[in-house]
């Protein structure tokens, strides 16, 4: 046995999982993991394995390794995070929930993003854009949505976008701002001035660039992207710029370039060599007012008969109105532009201290992105099952909530009813990305039309168990589709308690 | 040696795998695994561990536990399924096979399901609802048809089944007993009465209530889910209910709730405690009869316009009759209905001791579901290869083959030939749910018109390197579509012999 | 502790991963892996283990070797590529590159296919048929066309190639050769005789035979194949046939053959016995000329209306043409033919020293096979990085690169810009198959009409940072789609260093 026990330790000390309490033996040597040195070392004088074998051996040592430094880096990773979170803790002055709470809800709930849960793809002195990261890396729930990719655009005051190319179809939407957008086809450049509430359509592989017209505001554009090459992947091509932005066109050789634009290399590299001041940058107000002079020919674009240039959601009128709130949405004939990628947007604004009434669609996905004011935000999902506030695991629906603030985004899939509410103080601003939307309906379940309301008394009594004059009652309210909410009602009980 | 033989062993002690044998050790407490306690501790007493390294130890426990625990599970669940095989060992009168065999055959068929391929998701006195699996759970080979999901629901007589509606795009055929199916919209309900035969489309999110109209018979329904949210998943979504069914309602915030009704949360809570019955239950002879009542107004209902109400599919009368059989199919104006879906549903009734031609479907996958009956199916596969009865595993094409009664489903996916067999006893009673339906051909490979048939004299000659004449003797016969099967060919043969 | 250590030890011997050098201790018997019966008999010996943890340790034991046998499989596969390659390395005489670079430059792109990343999948004395791998098997980047697959189908002189159903959509372009393609439909065998730049469209479920009408010359296809049943997966179903090609139709059982066929065993045995050519053999002239004879009916094929018979890409002249090279598009009116499937064939020919100008397609993906000549490929791709000679990695874009000659695929996702240039020597000619081609536009970067030249003076001179005037001579010229290459370019500055 004792001869047996060496030979088992001297294997075990270079097995795969005995390595995990091993680093301390290692002596210290700069560059290459010691464990690592230590644990081919033992491989190789193994006298009595193949050299196949030794190979496996080493091959399990750097598998090892690998899974190490990226335990590692995932314990950076999370201890980045937990500072940000704690940087971002919110002041929130109508919350009345704890940080801890909200931490570990968040953890649970694969239906909500915040700031850390976007990446900067672009960031200069004058401008920035995020990428939310795929839906599907938070969730497998969201695979249903993979292919879409939602990202937001800062721009300071007389900043310029580079003109460049995405392998995406793109909405854009101006949330805060005025931009002008200039689309680039062979036969000349058109240009659009645009403000909040403008939504325009940027077919896959369209040359697009922009300037904020404005000098000091900000400008904020929403961008849904849909690639069209790699499934929830999309990048910028720039084909104008050098050095920042990079050119695609210096990957291509210099023989190529040569003979593709008949110029000595000398002159291409000079061109090349011009631009490193980034794809967003402070430019002159003349340069803007040329820029924001309207091109006269609209002409018809290239890229097909569903491109017919930008339109405001909002100039329309709501669809949806009263004190409580607005809802704007496209008009059906706007609609026909994004038939092909089936695609609905809608703009809703909550009066302060008011909230939508619990409904669901019944097609769409809502990939609902907070511009302005806070809140929050409920919905039941019978999809996931964790244990939250209150409530025992074994319920059949989950309650999943957010905080809501500039910068949420929150996703509601077909089906799930869900509310949102706007703080007692600010009005709640949403911009709405319906995705299946085509034959979408808004079903709900409170207010002056709804369904449960609309079933035969013999089946509200049996589905609730209760007496149908009861559940008529409570089921029965004039007010449709925007509610006072939570807060207004609680004084409106205290004094109907007052009147009692 | 013998010192770091100590530290190697205290370290494995709590390694990962070294803890597989370990569970002897721990002292017996309670609530939490021994085990982990043991463990986690080992990992606090490395003095030679930083925080980190001892929370990377910690985390490896946890894993295993986990890994133990679903390890155990798995054990549980194969003993679970293998006394549910040994239950459903069929007594099957005209099997000539031996249980062995098919438990093999079964286990390398990823086209065949049986009654343990569903699961119970609901289950109360008076009513099951069983879900298949997904269809990729049993092969990668099914992924074309992933996103679909096969449903029965069986009622005892006088049954309700709660209103609910489906984050799915659903197709109800009544398979057996009488039904009335009550479909909720907001402007008010609409009811159906069905029998057998009966198709309806029920669009995703349409709130859908039924009752059994029948007082004694059982009610059988099949559904077709095509999942809109979470590709592959679908749910329930229940409003009006209670405790059980819970209503979706009961995951939002007292405070929310209160608000969208304008009611006090006493009120509220009474009627969330008025449904405890579940989902499914017993109802008197008059809430069926009030129910049955057919309403008046159809109206259009608010899902647009391919929605026209239930038809059947057996009315019509058959597209393909002989005394061998019957097929049932849509009509071209029923089929407009589904055209979005691209489904088409087909009722096949094989006479006892009939067969089908052999034939192949050009672009749809069947999802077939015997309702009725026994028999046999054979189906050629090139994309498996195993080894099956009598049959070398170098063929090119396996025979998948199954013993069909009522709850088999199996799977025919485009441009497989294959044949079903009623037995002698019965006639056999196949449903088909036919995905990627649209301009889809059966192609015929016997009968009065079969492909082989309609070669060239040289083209047959060619490829079966024989006699024109003789290919064309075996490949004609007046028959189509439904033959005469095995057993009576037999007795045919007997005959045949006795008068050569 | 001395007693734990013994435990621990016993239990450690088996345990998953101290196996992984426990070889050496096995005996040496025949069949079973010494190593796996040493595992299971330590499990089977504890004493302390229940059954269930006997059967879990067995289970590690098993997993453990299949796991290693994996590895070893990998280190074969390994060995028998790197042979491959060695094989195939090209003797290419206009190559100026190491073969060295051109291995590890392959092994980092994604985009390009070689001989090798082809399977035979037919291989006869008489011809041989090609499958192109996966497109995801070589990288997730390819998965939005992982659902088609090219092949190439190689028939020596007077073949026969035995009929045949797909399950996929199919596309056949004759690249050399020429032949007469049979369709069979239940009413009888439509023929047509092709020539090189003939396409024609196979519905999923159709029969199809083919003959090399020419006694001398090889015949080459090239298919483009769209599953419909199986994502990215697709068989030959043989019917026709015997033992080699087999016939799927001896895949179901004698007493179904019987029934099916009317027809005695014996008969049927005799039947399938006639066939042992396999699927591609040597026919007569006699055979060939009776099988060339166009049928006169081409009547209405069942697969609809799509579906128009065959149509030659070369006989409407070139949509792109000059001194430089021609492009071969579909007319629209053919194209209607394949909007269902989204697919656009083009046919390129660059002339001897000549190149395409730098573009990008907004919406298809181009899957290309080069047919005749040589070349060079590259094109610009933000989606990798990698390290490539001569560019750091730091870039945005990489260059990916490929020497062309007939028989490489290369892959040109949306949205990138690309380039290929014709060997001084030979034309250069392209299939190229344009999935995902409805709207999709060409986007020029060079030559007459290019998006960079028609941008606004203002946006070049920000752009680029760069005199408009400059960035306007550098990309205004000439020529359209095609120019002159790089060779005869350096040629040409030669010469006007000369002359300045």
């Amino acid at each position: 046995m004792a001869i047996r026990n060496k030979v088992v330790l001297a294997m075990l000390f270079f097995s795969l999982l005995a390595l995990s309490a091993y680093s301390y033996l290692g002596t210290q040597e700069p560059d290459v993991d010691p464990e690592l040195i230590t644990c081919n070392h033992q491989c190789q004088q193994q006298q009595q394995y193949s050299e196949e074998e030794k190979r496996i051996c080493e091959e399990r040592c750097e598998e090892y390794q690998r899974m190490k430094k990226e335990r590692q880096k995932e314990i950076e990773e999370e201890a980045r995070r937990k500072k940000e979170r704690e940087h971002h803790q919110r002041q929130d002055e109508g919350s009345d929930e704890e940080g801890g709470e909200e931490e570990s809800r968040e953890k649970e709930n694969p239906f909500v993003f915040q700031d850390k849960h976007f990446e900067t793809r672009v960031e200069t002195d004058d401008g920035r854009v995020w990428v939310l990261q795929k839906f599907t890396k938070k969730s497998e729930l969201l695979r249903g949505i993979e292919n879409f990719r939602l990202v937001i655009l800062e721009a300071n005051g007389h900043t310029f976008v580079s003109p460049c190319h995405f392998d995406s179809e793109v909405v854009f939407v101006v949330v805060k701002g005025r931009a002008t957008i200039g689309l680039v086809k062979e036969e000349g450049t058109e240009r659009f001035n645009l403000q909040p509430g403008d939504i325009m359509r940027v077919p896959a592989g369209a040359t697009v660039f922009m300037v904020n017209r404005d000098e000091r505001e900000k400008l904020f554009i929403a961008k849904f992207h849909m690639p069209v090459s790699i499934p929830g992947e999309f990048e910028a091509f720039y084909g104008p710029g050098g050095e920042d932005p990079e050119s695609f066109l210096t990957a291509f050789s210099w023989e190529i370039l040569q003979a593709a634009y008949k110029t000595q290399r000398h002159k291409l590299q000079r061109l090349f060599e011009g631009q490193k001041k980034g794809s967003m940058f402070n430019v002159s107000r003349e340069h803007v007012e040329a820029l924001s002079k309207r091109t006269m020919s609209p002409g018809i674009w290239p890229f097909g008969r569903q491109w017919r240039g930008p339109f405001n959601l909002l100039s329309n009128g709501p669809s949806v109105s009263n004190e409580y709130g607005r809802l704007f949405e496209m008009s059906p004939d706007k609609q026909t532009q994004f038939q092909d990628i089936n695609l609905l947007i809608t703009w809703v604004n909550i009066t302060n201290g008011s909230m939508t009434a619990p409904l669901y669609n019944s097609l769409a996905t809502n990939v609902a992105l907070v511009i302005d004011g806070k809140g929050d935000f409920e919905m039941a999902c019978p999809h996931i099952s964790f244990s939250s506030e209150g409530r025992s695991s074994s319920a059949t629906y989950q309650r999943v909530s957010a905080r809501l603030r500039p910068g949420v985004v929150f996703v509601v899939p077909a089906g799930h009813p869900f509310v949102t509410v706007a703080s007692t103080n600010t009005n709640l601003q949403i911009i709405c990305f319906e995705v299946n939307a085509r034959g979408n309906k808004r079903i709900a379940l409170a207010g002056k039309k709804n369904v449960v309301k609309a079933m035969d008394d013999r089946v509200k009594e049996l589905a609730f168990n209760f007496p149908a004059k009861l559940v008529q009652r409570i089921f029965n309210r004039d007010e449709q589709f925007f509610f006072p909410g939570p807060c207004t009602f609680e004084e409106r009980e205290e004094l109907g308690r007052a009147y009692a």
